[in-house]
């Protein structure tokens, strides 16, 4: 399947991108020269990563009968100091919310979507370490 | 510098993320079974090569007092089919509109960018052949 995305100068650094309809508009921090009216284009990454493993999460959470009440899941990521400006590291936290929510299936699912679901992180784990954990609320 | 993103399950499959206080949705298509809310995960990273080699492209055009009437980016990319579904190739192409626009300026900051620079195109083209061309429009 062919994907394609538009995206065209708005102003100063910031680009207006167009994904199949949909519209974002990325830029760069006031420090860094922009106007920050929207966000970083590298931190659109780490959106990618809680997205896609979401979406594979949430599939196999359908799939197993398993109901949670919410799902949160916070991404950390320290970019280092030389160019090209890379992530030295990209960490995932899932944290799930739901009555007897069975660890085990949670543990499945979450490293279904890392090991061998989510294109988003087999991509970036070629270049960054990429570690995560979950945590469980009642 | 660490980067934080949050996302939480917004309904089915759709998370809504928060990039440094800018929102955003991710969705999987309604044929994946999601709901369309927002793009595609996957797709948010040939978003982020745009706004990434974006903000070097512009800066440097700046550097070099290169007066472009419009700048526009399209990005097309492959998803394989076998899992995880990774991209078998990005291609990008780079649109400058302007008058007298010096090709061999042009050509030395995209490639500034793609080679030293875009932090983003630096981490993907470890998983994904990455090619571009530039376009000189009057």
């Amino acid at each position: 399947m062919k994907t394609r995305v538009k995206g065209k100068l708005k102003e100063n650094l910031a680009f207006e991108i167009d994904i199949n309809g949909h519209r974002l508009i990325t830029d760069a921090s006031v420090e860094k020269g922009g106007n920050n009216l929207g966000p970083s284009p590298k931190a659109l990454l780490l959106a990618g990563i809680i997205g896609c493993s979401g979406i594979d999460i949430m599939t196999i959470f359908e799939k197993m009968k398993l109901e949670i009440e919410a799902v949160n899941v916070e991404v950390e990521a320290e970019t280092r100091e030389e160019d090209p400006k890379i992530y030295n590291y990209i960490k995932i936290i899932y944290k799930f919310k739901g009555k007897d929510i069975a660890y085990k299936k949670v543990e499945r699912a979450v490293k279904l979507s890392m090991e061998k679901y989510c294109g988003v992180s087999a991509m970036l784990e070629k270049a960054v370490p990429i570690t995560y954990e979950i945590v469980i609320e009642e």
